[in-house]
């Protein structure tokens, strides 16, 4: 059994203690939060406390709080030499204090406070300073049911920007198109299947062979005719910034 | 028995005819495509034609041809009086010949040539000119499993203009993740089940609920980090852009 104290109760933290609650060989001995009334609803299920200075012994200490929390709490913990990482995509794994082992470990998803998710879907990327600790963590996030992958900061850095795209930039243009087309009273409700299928086809083809549109085929019609319709400047800037982009990929 | 001619053997035509052969109420009883070699092997199947001339007494002629070639085709058809649909997204309506009765059946989808596509995940919008064809064409669409909507041409033209954002320019978005993951020797793949979770949010909650990540918190110091890893000026600009649409979107 391996033990785990985990340090924060925002979303990613929750997210991390019910998928943990659910394996049979990891356990959470300890849920700390700087607000007790966060965790206290927990308290049948492990031990809680917002005191620092109570922190049990552990095989590892998984700090879930903001980036900017980071570095203050790894040292303000009360002990040394223990293993401990943090889940942050863009934090340096040397914001931690040198006196613990450091590693990270970053969950590649998003998570909404309201749904539970499966961690099959969540790919967990593991660094560490110390080649020992990897084992640890690879059993840790092997037992959520996670694919883990080992990455170096370089890695995670360009896979945390990578998924700004992937995902807040693109709700960003679902957003957009919710409200092009509000403008009209058309229903963005048609578009959700368009959507998944969007999403649906990169799982096997690469973006580069899905592509299709205006854009790619260079149809300066039907390009004109939507410019035309883009009330909004900074819709039309993105129409036209993003067609450029699509017609330098498929540059002929 | 509603019995269609099908004009064109190119993607949107060939899912059609495939959509209308699994139906009991609907049938292709010809295919026309001035390439007779693309359509001869479902001869079995249905009379293929490449000869406007030899064009058969039908219900529904339903044009699934380029946006160009739509008026060519539609002023060139050897009858009158008969419904004649288009299937773009961005082709006026008053663009088919006069001399027929005049309507579109927009799918609003993606195609690929290579996967079946199930029907039940492929809106259709309804337009006509004359009120007395539309339950025909919704007999149609209903037959094919699809969910259908009446909408006029000022709501198709922005379905097909939001589609160009959700598909093509997030397809771009997920290009360009590939080309920033590649640059570090980091696995796109690892960003596939956010693409879907992210995909997935939007079709219980508004774009605007799911919104998260940096540009909207104001992260100034993640943001800075970002740009810094971004080499390519585009990625930059576009970066740029769409943190300032995602503020401006969620303004305090």
């Amino acid at each position: 059994m391996i033990s785990v104290v985990l340090l924060g109760a925002g979303n990613v933290g929750t997210h991390f203690f019910k998928a943990i609650e659910s394996t049979e060989d990891v356990k959470v001995t300890q849920w700390y939060s700087r607000n007790l009334e966060r965790i206290k609803g927990y308290g049948n299920k492990t031990i809680v406390t917002d005191d620092l200075s109570q922190l049990v012994e552990a095989d590892l200490y998984i700090l879930a709080v903001s980036d900017d929390a980071v570095g203050k709490l790894s040292s303000k913990l009360p002990f040394e030499n223990r293993l401990v990482v943090h889940t942050s995509g863009s934090v340096n794994v040397y914001d931690l204090d040198k006196k613990n082992k450091r590693g990270v470990l970053y969950p590649l998803q998003t998570f909404s406070s309201h749904a539970e998710m499966d961690f099959n879907n969540v790919p967990i990327c593991i660094e560490t300073l110390d080649k020992k600790s990897y084992p640890l963590l690879k059993a840790v996030a092997t037992s959520l049911g996670s694919p883990t992958k080992r990455v170096n900061s370089d890695q995670r850095r360009v896979l945390h920007l990578a998924a700004v795209f992937v995902n807040n930039f693109t709700n960003q243009l679902y957003r957009i198109s919710h409200e092009i087309t509000e403008s009209e009273a058309a229903e963005f409700d048609l578009l959700k299947p368009l959507i998944m299928e969007t999403a649906k086809k990169v799982q096997t083809l690469s973006p580069y062979m899905a592509q299709t549109g205006p854009a790619k085929r260079r149809d300066k019609k039907t390009i004109e005719k939507h410019l035309e319709l883009l009330n909004n400047p900074e819709h039309k800037a993105i129409y036209k910034l993003l067609t450029k982009s699509i017609q330098h990929t498929h540059g002929r």
